[in-house]
């Protein structure tokens, strides 16, 4: 029920927009009482939180993948940022209203959105610990990295920067900085 | 003459914003002629082309001081890439309806902000070009490592990301990102 409630909610989203999307709405399309969609969310805020955790859990979710596959940490921490980079770019371009709603949603949601960059940030931070552990990079902090890792690519997957950048090939790019930051991961440059 | 109709039009941004800021507007408050104005501007367009270009060319041309220093080439870097941040930073703080209003009109002028870009490209490929004669960076190519570098640092001065951080503290952030792009420019990752 949690997920048909979510699925008619983001419905909503999609032809109304966030500040258009009422509980009310997302029960007469579901055809339950408003009570029913509280018994789930008890606020508009809540139902919109919970759009944007699945929203953005749909990025993170398959990157996990690069977390605990093998391989050396340099190739997998470059497929992660390639993979972020791509999921994020597909979103905007292939339907770029939508993905204003959901950034809009997201901004409100805060700590959904600080949440993800938790996310993203243990995700990496564990790659880099591998690295660490197998002699493969240098630095101490895997932690401090993956702060720093996220920082020099967020051209790459920050909602503003995909949507400014939407229809540009940014491949090369991607490779070129991650070439300096590997290095820089080599040579315990943190 | 020119340098005044830009402080005029300036002012009218200032208070009013970019659309609905006319040459006519600017040439009552000079109390001359929208003939006369026209005279230094063929149209509303160039004269907020030459609004934005003044205002962008404001940020970069201190800049050009960590170009012609002396000094290692990686610590001319890092400064250029703080105060390059930090001019933006302040611009944002100061008056962020002032910014919005001038990042407005950049935007409208791609052609200036292509230049600024191109200016800033220049001046990182100087600094980069330096520190490769002096033996201390090992890339190859100036041109492309400037383009990563200023990839990897779009977080610290990009519009976007400025006023989306504003008042939040980015000093370490910098840091532990120019500590890996020096290193991969010492590694010569490019």
């Amino acid at each position: 029920m949690r997920e048909r409630i979510l699925d008619a909610a983001e419905a909503q989203l999609r032809r109304h927009g966030p500040a258009k999307t009422t509980v009310s709405d997302v029960a007469r399309a579901l055809g339950m009482s408003h009570a029913n969609v509280y018994r789930h969310f008890d606020s508009k805020a809540a139902l919109q939180d919970a759009v944007a955790e699945r929203w953005l859990s749909k990025v993170s979710d398959p990157l996990e993948a690069f977390v605990t596959r093998k391989g050396p940490a340099a190739r997998r921490l470059e497929g992660w940022v390639q993979a972020l980079a791509e999921a994020k770019r597909r979103k905007v371009l292939e339907d770029p209203e939508l993905f204003a709603a959901y950034h809009a949603v997201a901004e409100a949601a805060r700590e959904v959105v600080a949440g993800h960059l938790a996310t993203l940030l243990r995700q990496v931070a564990a790659i880099i610990a591998d690295g660490i552990r197998e002699g493969e990079f240098k630095v101490k902090d895997p932690a401090e990295a993956a702060r720093a890792v996220l920082s020099a690519t967020i051209r790459f997957h920050h909602p503003h920067m995909v949507r400014a950048a939407a229809g540009t090939e940014v491949e090369a790019d991607i490779k070129a900085v991650m070439k300096l930051v590997i290095a820089g991961l080599k040579a315990g440059a943190l």
